[in-house]
């Protein structure tokens, strides 16, 4: 691994966003995002959440695989599974990273520094950013970064179709 | 942020084409792409330029995210707003970038590497790398290098609708 | 490169897949996929090869920018140049890594962590990972790890249209 002894990792994913009505709470970065009280029926929909086994949060399932590759242990799909049936079925994202961290710390490896970049019209990430930061940092165990940015209406991001997120991570051997 | 002292960021950007005749200037990578004396006026569409309230320059752009959240210091929009009236509206790639790194020493924080890798079909990064590696170096002040790809023709980028960006860098404590 | 002696790069790649009954051989992430003897005709489509000058290894294309950019040496067009007629043209993904490792050594550079995130709905990479992390990592001379994700029957990756690979790395001055 070189004489610095660092390993680095990249992580991507994409999720769809649930169809309007479908009651799907909506978790990224490691948070709730309750849709407010004031909020009126066709905006509801803003706060529609995301598809899949687990509950989609794109922000802490790259990270997973950024951990996981820095680590060269395989990635979300091998430690979790695929599927209704899976071991990652229903789970909430800062709970897959500390599974992941652990899973770590058992070959011999910590997390030092990771980052995660959000893709996607919504939720407003900038709102919350200190809150999501400080929910990823302490389940990772290390400093965790949170940047977001839309796509300017191109492509599925931009379409509103789903969201996506790109991270990185570096992890030492312990 | 472990015992190596070094921090990681991951950032992303995308923004789209300015539709022909638009008069937009063409910035990116810190350069300006001019139209060529000898351009025929069809050909003069691939010098449009990049919509958005500065100059659109995905690279530059994307690097900062990479810097900013490498020293978790928030992103391009906590630092430069969103908006025609907002503080970064009309400025430039390497001005923002000064600024970032300005910022981030303020912070006690050191840029130690980056890297960005510029996606879409236009300009032709590879004729003017060098340039735009000792441009985008200089204002980082570490060693900033330059990718460029295509999509064959898939997505927005391969569509021509836009240009993307994804950059990474590595930050120290000073 | 500040004081800790490691520089980061970026990569990424994208390709098309070659229609069905090309007879393209599928080659990703350092190896071939052969089609299975017990594949019906319409099965086959699934082992259709991606197109391109050399194979259309997005993987080992991302791993390569990736590489180069940490070392400043360039991206995988300079390199090996763009085309039929091109340097690269018909060679594979790991003899290409090969090539830059070397020319990464006599340019004073040793990589020395690298991951890739595979984006596309096939093949199953989790299936051959470890084949595949085995390959890369020899021919990189450094760990290399790889992931793999789909986008939710999104965008081109998730369209079939194409495959796509998000690379970093890390290399060190010898
Ligand atoms: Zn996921
Ligand atoms: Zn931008
Ligand atoms: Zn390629």
């Amino acid at each position: 691994m070189g004489s610095v002894g660092v390993l680095i990792g990249q992580g991507f994913d994409a999720h769809r966003f649930a169809p309007a009505g479908s009651g799907r709470e909506l978790w990224i970065a490691g948070l709730y995002w309750p849709v407010p009280d004031s909020c009126s029926e066709a905006d509801a929909a803003k706060y529609e959440g995301i598809e899949g086994d687990s509950d989609g949060d794109v922000a802490a399932h790259a990270l997973i695989d950024a951990l996981l590759a820095a680590a060269r242990l395989g990635d979300i799909g091998s430690l979790f599974g695929v599927g209704a049936d899976a071991h990652g079925a229903g789970m909430h994202g800062i709970d897959m990273l500390q599974e992941v961290v652990a899973h770590l710390a058992s070959n011999g490896y910590t997390p030092a520094s990771a980052s995660v970049a959000i893709i996607g019209n919504r939720p407003k990430i900038g709102t919350r950013r200190a809150e999501a930061e400080a929910a990823l940092s302490a389940a990772v165990g290390c400093p965790v970064s949170v940047t977001a940015t839309t796509t300017d209406h191109m492509g599925f991001t931009g379409h509103g179709e789903g969201i996506a997120a790109i991270a990185n991570a570096l992890v030492e051997k312990i």
